[in-house]
């Protein structure tokens, strides 16, 4: 199934995106025409931390659904206002930094590539959605870049979580742009400030469960900016895989439903080009993976 | 006023420390003994986010307590458990690196010395409370640190707030142990791992609203480890005062009601030592910032 998070008539919702035809099912209004109870949350965040209850009630939801139509509960995508899948996270980021051989080559020659995992984060306010602006935040920075990257939605908590079992861990998959301001990441030292200006994390369009993705570790990832394909890869090229990822992370960190971690991005940014190639003021930044989808984000004056 | 968030019974609760007396007044209890209303949340984060109208409707509650004394809602300190005052941030604890110039120099020498801002984050997972126990994460890391460090907590939304403001935007002060695994923040590159590790960021005992700290550049500020004084020096010596610090954060960076910002540690650290010396089972250690109090945690196994 394909998780939204959704505005209809100014009402944000929890729906599934029909697999064919661009329908929405709102799952709470649905929930109540099937059987009058109302057992959905009103944010995916919610829907999350339940577990494998609101998977199991979502799937009699849709079932139900796909045999009784109604207009209350069934929309058309293009009536709905896609919102990031979870728009306020509750907790930062989790980014993973030159996890492509060939983009830490591109940002510093073969010494960059990373032995260890690198990782850093983008605060929750830089969340938007597919479809909204990125912020030029002209004044603060002269280089906006993007970044096309798999980002993995951890469903259930754990510690100390070894490789064999950590897809276990996982609930679906989305697209983050890891947006980020060159200057201000190489001028602070440390990523945080150059990765954090709001509006630098559209992440969408939905959240693909987990059970959609035969192998997360094998996805084409492609990033387009105004047509012009400048990112095109595959995560069986990763340095640390998204099993390797979760056990290193949580080996001191509690990993929580709902928290988000992006996998890095290939080959292919701005700063890599000869001479660089920055965002510029009515851009469009496409990023399709593999089994996902594509999220698209114009950038603001 | 100093505000708490405690547990008494079993119930957590947002209240006040009194000046002298050792007496602890929860908010809510008072609230209703007063006048049967009910104004005051149960989190110190909704309080803040309610901003002046929490600060009068208190100072009112208080006046109140003061004149009308009642075992149901004026604790001793004693017969309460202080837990972290945001014992779950909405985000992750913002954290300044290398803001001493001293400890600049302890870690790397001269060339250490910052000439921007450094940031980076401590996940909300980390947060403990006075008292509570430092993991000592056998297995994971080698070599825990500590440092002392003031944090600010934000009391009002703000992008591109400038220093001459910047002080309004602060609810209060309070005390941060920016735990560090010093093998994992060298191995990993960026910070985030060595400093995100459960229980790493003990903070209290209280948030001392602003008011009643003259000048926050200007604080004594001291670490000791088993009672001997390892840091021990004054926020004057900041390289970035707090003014600044808001100002280059909210460039582009939304700062939010609840927001916490740890402003870097002064030299002592364990790994400036030589030989180093990291924390083991059993320390205790004890960060005291003038006008605050004093943050207590021992290492467990």
């Amino acid at each position: 199934m394909k998780f939204v998070t959704a505005e209809h008539h100014g009402e944000m919702f929890v729906g599934v995106a029909e697999q064919d035809g661009g329908k929405i099912i709102h799952l709470r209004l649905a929930e109540q025409a099937m059987d009058q109870r109302a057992t959905i949350p009103s944010s995916l965040l919610e829907c999350i931390k339940q577990g494998d209850s609101f998977l199991r009630r979502t799937e009699e939801i849709v079932a139900w659904a796909k045999e009784n139509r109604g207009a209350q509960y069934v929309y058309d995508l293009a009536d709905v206002r896609l919102l990031a899948p979870i728009p306020r996270p509750a907790k930062n980021i989790f980014c993973i930094g030159k996890n492509y051989a060939d983009h830490a080559m591109e940002l510093g020659g073969k010494s960059h590539i990373p032995e260890h995992l690198i990782v850093f984060s983008k605060v929750p306010t830089t969340v938007i959605g597919h479809e909204e602006t990125i912020l030029r935040h002209a004044g603060v920075t002269d280089e906006v870049d993007y970044e096309g990257e798999l980002a993995v939605v951890i469903g259930k908590q754990g510690r100390a979580i070894r490789k064999e079992e950590a897809l276990d861990y996982v609930f679906g998959y989305t697209i983050i742009n890891d947006v980020t301001a060159r200057d201000l990441q190489e001028r602070h030292e440390q990523y945080f400030l150059g990765k954090g200006l709001d509006t630098f994390c559209p992440m969408g369009p939905w959240i693909v469960h987990r059970s959609l993705i035969e192998n997360p570790n094998k996805l084409q990832i492609e990033t387009r900016v105004n047509g012009e394909v400048r990112q095109k890869a595959n995560t069986e090229q990763f340095i640390f895989n998204i099993e390797t990822i979760i056990e290193t992370i949580s080996r001191g960190i509690t990993l929580e439903p709902g928290d988000i971690i992006a996998t890095g991005t290939p080959a292919g940014v701005g700063k890599g080009m000869k001479p660089p190639r920055f965002l510029q003021a009515g851009d469009v930044v496409e990023i399709t993976v593999e089994g996902i989808g594509t999220l698209r984000n114009t950038v603001g004056e």
